[in-house]
């Protein structure tokens, strides 16, 4: 069995947004799907542990922000690896309306978004996929394209594509460098931390091995826990 | 409400498989997430129409082959829009194997394939989405990128991408030709009918009105059927 080949499945990158109360919250997430046209039906996965799981267990309403794909990587840091359990209010700074069900509705960096009533959820172990109905949606820019989750780990990862004339490059640099430090995949959504870029978007220095991270690190693109990443051979 | 902020959403495309006693059948399918990791477990909705839903209830095993980007449209067509229901056998001159959960998996145009024991379903009216355990998965084309949502729909259309030197003129020749034509789109999928195109996949001649296509027609891409066609303003 090899693993590599879920990592060829295709995903967009999207903002979760939920309120309990008055507190909002928000997650990056790449699972969104649509399953219904009548009604219009969505479903996403997320991570019990998240706080966006909380929300959206209590107030049944969730919206999903597209993101474009010249979404900065700070912003998705942002959402993606800071806890809402950590931080007071992820929507500082943020552009964000209140959409028609009450749920917070990020705008910046976002070309569509989905306005969304729970209507049913099933456990399916770590996480929990919430099928929701649409209950509005807008396109906010028709001219940008969606971020992949392909296009994000290329960039993320600073690396060049291998059909680039800098790819080999690169290759050999890294090697060199890395000579006795080892990456990590995550095991949950694939992304690579290589201790020679370090994590900058969570303070990581390049330099930093995979085993000195602290405990508490987690994955930035998914919120994934240390103990969720495997050493790549 | 604008319903093209879903055509936003980013996904592969697959091509699911099961069997029932020793039928096999297989069907496109473009909403395929990996949805934990702890054990590794997928989902995938599929319309309840399908022969390939019937079988995946029956067996409750099914696989899903990930398609690489150049994968030809007859291949998607052979999939896609000929029903299992009328066609003695999808896998005629189709390279496969059977995986060790007994299923079908497609190796043609394929860069990797996950074999999966369905665990669990959730109904969502027309649909079901089924989420399964992955007990096998390999990658056969590590070189080959997946073939994308997006880029399948650039290419079925037949259109150039807009940064392409073509692209206005091809815009202004279509309207000239179209004038009296309307297009349609596929409210589920966001497949779009052209008439100048036709759809010769299924034998539909350029030049033939949404309106005069046979009632039994479905869409190319998802299997949906005429009346979920929506006229494009």
């Amino acid at each position: 069995m090899d693993n590599k080949a879920l990592y060829k499945i295709s995903y967009g990158l999207y903002v979760v947004t939920s309120k309990k109360g008055k507190r909002l919250n928000g997650q990056i997430a790449n699972t969104l799907i649509q399953v219904t046209s009548d009604p219009i039906q969505v479903a996403v996965a997320i991570n019990k542990n998240n706080l966006t799981h909380e929300f959206i267990k209590d107030s049944k309403i969730y919206a999903t922000s597209i993101l474009s794909k010249t979404t900065p990587m700070e912003f998705i840091g942002k959402f993606g690896f800071k806890s809402g359990k950590d931080v007071e209010n992820k929507f500082e700074n943020v552009k964000y309306k209140i959409g028609r069900t009450g749920a917070p509705i990020v705008l910046d960096n976002s070309i569509a978004y989905l306005d969304i009533e729970m209507v049913n959820s099933i456990d399916v172990g770590t996480h929990t996929i919430f099928i929701g109905k649409v209950v509005d949606a807008e396109v906010i820019d028709d001219n940008e394209e969606p971020m992949t989750y392909a296009y994000y780990h290329e960039v993320k990862k600073g690396k060049s594509p291998k059909n680039a004339p800098t790819y080999i490059e690169e290759k050999k640099k890294e090697s060199k460098e890395s000579e006795k430090m080892d990456k990590y995949r995550c095991s949950v959504c694939g992304y690579q931390y290589n201790p020679v870029k370090g994590d900058p978007y969570s303070g990581i220095e390049p330099g930093t091995p995979f085993e000195e991270l602290p405990d508490d690190w987690v994955c930035p693109v998914c919120g994934a826990s240390k103990d969720q990443f495997v050493k790549e051979k």
